[in-house]
Parts: structure tokens; C-alpha cells; sequence
């Protein structure tokens, strides 16, 4: 079992994965990772800190000669923009006073709770941490994890359904291969041509106000054996540990499986006379 | 911190709970627990097994003369029905021959995905811990750790926003203490009553064609202290663990937290600007 | 993986074990289980307490028709004696007032510390469970663990190799399975019978005494795949696991690995050329 | 609670500690955990690398203008030697073919294990995790660990009681504090100055001879809070906890708590009526 525990923060100098049970002589691809972690930093309207970063995996343990050696691999993707930084981020104590505290805290953050926890002066001691930046350790941890399912024929896609409220299709014929390198191609990551001019134009307009758009995204893993997770107790059913992943990522307000919400409002036999598998056939309109 | 583990199956003799990690000298009320046993098993249009059990805790291990010991408590609920399945949940091999197996998977369960796993010739072996009869052990280790947090202020409170469709307000102005009577008070577990009406003629008519309607569930808990969870890494953020404890019960498909997937369908702004803390207050008309 | 909790006091109802992640569809023998705890409760020389239980299991969850379901296994062992302690461990606060608390420690035990922790005016509250009869649970846990390992050919076995300063000799020659065989005859567990004389009368005229006599255990596991645990992370190290296991059982205050302490008396170059496996040819005399 | 995860190759170019956990707000000395790392390389007669290295921490997460942020701290010490051993420890695959592979496994280590666990070929695949250099990355988070019950008066101490059968006495009479003083400024660690000539003699004799000589290291927490651990779950025991610790260091090969196999050859009264604390004092001569 593969378990890790990530570091870094935004501005920090670095952000460090550590992943640990990989077995021994596994041929690692490095590129596939920091593929990864360039479509990370992709998405129409995103922030200037994206123009900024370049995130690249520098491997210090773990891996040599291309293939994990059996102990913990070690990811260290550096920040650039910590040149900028230095001062404000120092681990010197000597360069406390030199730095204006953060004293406002960001709606829907951690940051109020964070300082009031710790009774801390500063939000940015808890800001620093509590950002999407984080993810970045965890992509390059699940772009690894995914090359040691591949070989079984294991695939996880994510794909965009909607923006702002406008919905993009997934026309129904559309197989898992196509939707996948079309919603790849897609500026937002979406397999409805049509959708996808109005979303940008909704992005255009909300980044013109000052705004931001949510949106709904969903994920489908093939080829996986039968019977993953547990029934017998609590904590190891699969539907749980995957929405505990997923609602840990900063954001993310909702998890949904198969019909998710939409069966609360149907009969419990309409899901066994669709066949539908994906969000976007299976939701009813809103 | 408690852990616990539990065990049962739907018709075997007993369901086991067992939870570590309580302090000493704690004062346990078994009858609130038994309480909350009980609201497990009502709810309008129940099967006819809920009338068949009367849950109460026996408690074998860890408390003593009303107060926690500090050891492991096991709770254990007797299945009453258990007499009327005797031999086909017996644990004598010599009882297998006069069983006839179950073959015929439901759809929507473990069933399937268990007997294919662990090449299983009984769909009973599955569909007796894939049951949300083992949720009553889960009730009763709830209910036993409530009573912890009681001293504290700290209160959670579940009642239904809509079934089959149908939504069920909650009064504005209405406090939580208010909410709890009201709802506890319901048939139907809603403050709605003009919505409950119409949700027991549903519920009615959809028992007469054999079909089962879904709902939605909002879940409040109040007085707790600031700084609950982490932010540090992902495995300790309050939100992810709620989910995987929420989508770990049967039949739930989707979590949301404050606005939810309403939220993708608004600007950022837009929750900001409101005030209304609750799902029946926030979510946009469907 | 296995994972399992143990609940019950020592004087109160039953003790309860529960252990969960067992692969479904797998024999087990329940005469095995009664077989190993006959063994803890066998020994020369033992308390009276041993001649008033004679334990034996009750399967409650996971075993149906002989065979695991891949559910949590629940084992439950009723402690014969309770019907003297019903008063005296009841779970009702109204028969606190009629029990005379405990208030002397035990030397060596939980005991004071445990009061003290909690503030708690009856020792009782902790002795209870700082007991080595909560070890019952864990050898029925073990047993049925050891029958998954059986058809592997792995097998582990322990005897005795001293008593209260007496050395047991294992002949240099003798076969596991003799080893085995002769030490599950033994009254005291040896592979010596000229120490077995000795080891007895001192045990009888210790007891006169009304003292104990410690002990050395050997454990040896055979028939292992090569590779189990991993030197690749503290926690994963397959010693230290055993090291935990093994420290945890009541009264054990060492635990070796082949030469063990021996280790520090001799050059590096020693243990190389030796081929001895076991402690008794290990060990440098005392 | 504090996690950690380390990572590192004894040649790599990094060792990096990751910790969990720890609260926000609280100064940390660098200085006190670079000391550590420093003793931890002292020792008289240690092999050729220790000259080359002079580990120092570098802070990369978690700790900023002095103190903790409430983040997880990595803590990377750089391999000086690294420079030597680039192309013979590359990620690059390009370079496997330039590198002799080991194939003569050390006895005693992991190597022949895990070379066959991975089916691997060349044999520095493990050693370099099987390397005692891997505790430089716990002794950084054991000291940064130490400095938060420093101000609760907890401390530890580790030293010397014998080394190649010589055993060192510690005075009687001797206090806590001027055990750790004296025993800091003795080349072998020990309380014992006649002892240390033997030992430092025995120790260059073996060198000569291309040997080593084993130890007995006596650790003493004073300070601590009466009932850490608990004694209601095996996993939970302190003791049992200390041993799994201290028992996943390479070398070691027994860990006894108090008198130790010393108990398994005396009455049980005897321990009662002794009141010395330590090893030296404890155990019976050999």
C-alpha cells in the first residue's frame, strides 16, 4: 500500500512529495509526471502565478537508474517565484520585523480558523499552506501511482460538465478514448464544442469584474478488477475513501456518485432502467 | 482518540461495537443510547424488519457502575429475528447442505462485486454485512461518543430538506433547538408541514407500487470550537473526513458541504453575499 | 491486511475479539481456537483462576456454515467466573455504593499509574483490564490467524528455554517438529528433561513461598517467504513489529532477536560463524 | 500526534524528514538539531564516512522566522559525498550501464532479502536504504521532537553501560545531569573512566583486526507525565511502542525495560525490593 505525506509552502522554496510502499524495479517515466503537473497549471483564466511557475519533479531518493528502488520516493518540485520571496518567508528569525503580517483573513480559507487555532499574529502562517499550490505534491504523487496501474489497463480521466452553471455535453456515443483526447485539446476541458465558447465568454467577463466561476468535473476510472475496497466495514468502502480524497482538494464543496443528488429525487427503480454511466447523462436538468 | 470496529451480520445472532480510546470516569446514559437506536429504526413506510427489532445495547466490556473504565466498551445488539435464522446463518459446516443459496445479486449493492471478488457460491455471505443493519453498531458508538462532546455545547442535529422531489423548507427565523423538536416530532423528520403532507401521500403511493423514493439529509452540528480538522495535509481536513464517514452508509451517493453544487453554478462572490447557513437556505431551486 | 480490537475485562462478562479483513470463503477449525487457549490456560504451577475457566469460543460474525464471510470475525469468550463478580462489575450505577473499592496497586502492573490518569478512587477500574486475561482475546485473534498461513507451510512455535535461572537445553539435532512435539508434552514447555526436574521443584517451593518465577521464551517462526516486512521505513521493519507485538503481552520485560544481547559481548565476526539458529545454541552461558 | 515519513539513499544526494503534526507557533532551534546530528556522528573508532559528512539540517517547509507554522516541517541533510557517487546513483536510466552492480550481499543486513523480495540484480538497490545512515533523518525529527517537551521538563538521555562485554558502571550515586554531563564528554559514552581505558583499548585492538565490537545502551526519559501509553489496547502500551522504536534501529538486537532478561532469573518478589532505576543498577551480573 502506498502511503505519503506531503510539505511546502506556496512561497516556500520547495514543495517535497514523499511516497512510500512502491515496489522495487518499476520503470518510472519522469515526462509523464511533469506532463501532469503542466496540466495542473493549465485552464483558461487561470492566475499569473501560473505564468510564473514551470513545475518540474527533481527526484532526491527512491528512483534510480529509472526504476524505483523499493524505498520512499522522494518529489521536489522547485518553487521559482521564491526569489521573491526570500525575506518574507525566511525560516531566519531575524527577519521577522522586517515582514508586514497578513491581517486579513480570505472568505471560505482556512485562514481565520487557522490563526485563531493557533493564535497566530500573522495569516500568512497558515495562507502559505492552505493553497491550491499544495495539490501540486499530490499530482505528481498520483501521476505516479497511475504509471503502476497502467500496465493492468487502469485509466482515471477527468473532464469538465460544467461552468457557471452552463452545462457541456458529453455526446452519448463517445467513447472513453475519444472523450479523452478531446476534452485533452479542449481549452476547459470539455467535449461540447458549443459549451465551450460560452463558457470562455462567461470566464472573459467574470475575470473582467473581478469574479470566479465554479464549475463541476467528472472523474471515470476504467479497467479496474472487481471488488476494490470493502463492504465489511466503515472506512475501507471504496465510495467513501475516494470522497475523502476529493473533498480534500481546496474548493471542492460536493461529491457525487453515479446519479449522486439527482436519485433523491427519482423513484429507486429509475436507476436500473437507465444504463447511462456519466454525470452528464444521468443528472437530471436542473 | 476513539477507533472502533464493528461487526454483524443482518440476521446473525449479534451485532458487535466495539470503541477504544474513551477516558475514564465518564458517565454513560445507556438510555440515550437506546434512543437513538430507536430513531434509527423509525421513519415513515419502513420495511417490515424494523418492526421486528427492538435495538438495545448490552454492554459487555468497559463500563462499570454507570461510569466508562477507560478499556474498550463493546456494545452488543441482539437480532431478534436471529431465532428465525438459526441454521441458515449457522456456523456449523454440517448446516450448509440444507441452505439454499442465495443467486440472484440486488442491484445497487455489494452483492455482485463481493461473490465475484472472493468466488462466493452464496450471495448471502455478502448481502448480510452489506446490509444498513450494520449501521445500528455505527449508531450505537455515535451516540456513546455524543454524550462526550455534550459537556462541551456541542450538538448535531439531522432532519430532512426533501424526499422524492419534494422540497421541505426550513422557517428562516427558526433556531436550532427549534428545528430539532420540530423535526424529532415529525413523521417524516422535516418543518415543513405542508411539505409533509405531501411527502407522506408520495411515500404512500410509491409503497403501493413497490418502489422507494430518495431524500436529502442536512446535518448541523453546533458549539464546535474553532480549528477542528487541518489544513496541513489532506487525509486531516475536517470536510474530507465527514464525507468519507457519510458516503460509508448505504445509499448515500453524494456530500455536499454550505452551498454544495449549488456553488458551481454561481459566481464566487455569490456566497459571500449570503448569509443563510443551511442547505434548504442556500441551494438554488432545482 | 488483518487489523483487530479486543474489549472485556477480566471478572466481567465476556471478553471480545474482534478482527476484521480476513479473506471470505476460508475454512476455519474452531477446535484449533479451543485448542490454543486450553494451552494459555495450561502451565505448571498457575493460579486457581485457571481452574475455574475453561475457555472456549463463540463465533457471533463473520463464519457461516464453517467459513469465513469476509466480514469482521467477532470471537466472544464468557469468563465462567462472572456469576461470583455480577455485583461487583455491573454496568448499573445503583450497585457502585454496595462495592469496596480497590485501593492497593499492584506492583509491576498498570495499576497506579492507571488511577492516577484518571483520577479514579478503585483500582479495580483498571486492573481489570490490566490483566493478563485480556491476552485471551488475543490468542484466539492469533489462532485464527495462524490457520490463513497454514496451507503455506509457515508455522510458529514457542517453548521454554529457562525458568527462574534454570536453562533448558534444546539438543543441537532436534528437528522443529520434534522440538515441537517433545515441548507440547513438557509440563513446563522444555525440550530438557533433566531441567524439567529442576525447573518443577523450584516452581513448587516457590510457590510455598508465595512467589513467581520469570522465564525465557523462544519463538521461532518457520517456513517464511523470504522478504516480509521492509527495511525501507522505521515502522515497516518486520523486529520492530514483532518487538511491539511481543512487549505488549503482560510481564514480558525483553525481547531478543538471535543473539540478542549476546550480541554485545562478542566481535561482529562471532555470529558469522555460527550457524545456530535458535537462543539455547546462541547464547552465551550467563 | 506527530507522523513522519524519511526518505533518502545513503549515496543519494539528499536525506529528507518530513513531520506531522507538530502545533503552530512554537520556536524551534536549528542549532540544537544540528548538535544532535553532529553526536550522532561522533563515536570513537566510527568508519571513514563519518569524516566526510558534517550533516546539517536545511528547513524547506513548515518553519518560518524561527517557528512552526502548523505545517509539516521537512528537514533535508545533504550527502556531501553524493559528488563521488552521481553517476553510480542516477535517476537518469542512461546510466545504469556505466555501474557495476553489487552482488555480494552484507550478512546481517537486508541485502540478501530484499535483492530476492524485487528479484533485483544489483544489490546497492538495497543497501542504500539498509544503511545506517537512514537514522540521520529520525535523529532531526527525534530532536526537533525533543525541543517540544523540553518545556515541560521532560528529557532524554542515552548512554554507554558496556561495549564488547566490558561493562561500564554508572556511580550509584550519580544524578540525571551529571550522567548526561559526564557521559557527553566521554570519547565512548560512558560513566565509567577505568571502563573507558578498557573499552577504547578493545576498540582499537578490533579496528586492527578489521572486527567490530557490539554495545549496551542504557535511555533514560525523566519528567514524563504518569500514564502515557495506555494499558487497554496491545498497540497502545508504551512499552511495547518504545521497543518497536528502538528495535527498527539497525544493529540492535535486544531491548529490555527495567531489569530485562535479568527478572526471567530471580523471584518476582526481588525487583519489589530493589529500588535502583537503571541498568547498571538492575542487572544482575552476566
Amino acid at each position: 500500500m502506498l502511503r505519503f505525506l506531503t510539505a511546502g509552502e506556496s512561497h516556500g522554496p520547495e514543495l517535497v512529495a514523499t511516497v512510500e510502499g512502491a515496489p522495487a524495479g518499476f520503470e518510472i517515466d519522469l515526462a509523464r509526471i511533469n506532463y501532469d503537473l503542466a496540466r495542473r497549471q493549465k485552464g483558461y483564466g487561470r492566475g499569473g502565478r501560473m505564468a510564473i511557475e514551470r513545475d518540474e519533479v527533481r527526484v532526491v531518493a527512491g528512483i534510480r537508474f529509472g526504476r524505483t528502488m523499493g524505498s520512499p520516493v522522494t518529489f521536489i518540485v522547485e518553487n521559482r517565484d521564491f526569489k521573491n520571496w526570500e525575506k518574507r518567508m525566511s525560516v531566519d528569525p531575524g527577519d521577522r520585523g522586517e515582514t508586514k503580517p497578513v491581517t486579513r483573513p480570505r472568505p471560505g480559507h482556512a485562514d481565520l480558523a487557522g490563526v485563531l487555532k493557533y493564535n497566530l499574529d500573522d495569516i500568512r502562517d497558515v495562507l502559505e499552506r492552505a493553497s491550491a499550490r499544495e495539490t501540486t505534491a499530490r499530482v505528481a504523487i498520483g501521476s505516479f501511482a497511475k504509471q503502476f496501474i497502467d500496465p493492468f489497463g487502469i485509466s482515471v480521466l477527468g473532464y469538465v460538465v460544467s461552468i457557471g452553471g452552463t452545462e457541456a455535453k458529453v455526446p452519448p456515443e463517445m467513447s472513453i478514448e475519444d472523450l479523452r483526447r478531446v476534452t485533452e485539446d479542449s481549452q476547459v476541458r470539455v467535449a461540447d464544442p458549443a459549451a465551450e465558447h460560452g463558457i470562455i465568454a462567461a470566464i472573459d467577463e467574470c475575470k473582467k469584474a473581478g469574479d470566479t466561476l465554479g464549475g463541476v468535473v467528472e472523474v471515470i476510472a476504467s479497467g479496474l478488477p472487481v471488488g476494490l475496497g470493502s463492504h465489511v466495514q466503515w472506512d475501507r468502502k471504496l465510495d467513501g475513501r475516494i470522497a475523502h480524497a476529493l473533498m480534500s482538494l481546496q474548493a471542492v464543496k460536493g461529491v457525487e456518485f453515479g446519479m449522486g443528488f439527482g436519485a433523491a429525487r427519482v423513484p429507486g427503480s429509475e436507476p436500473a432502467r437507465s444504463n447511462a454511466p456519466t454525470y452528464a447523462r444521468f443528472r437530471p436538468p436542473p
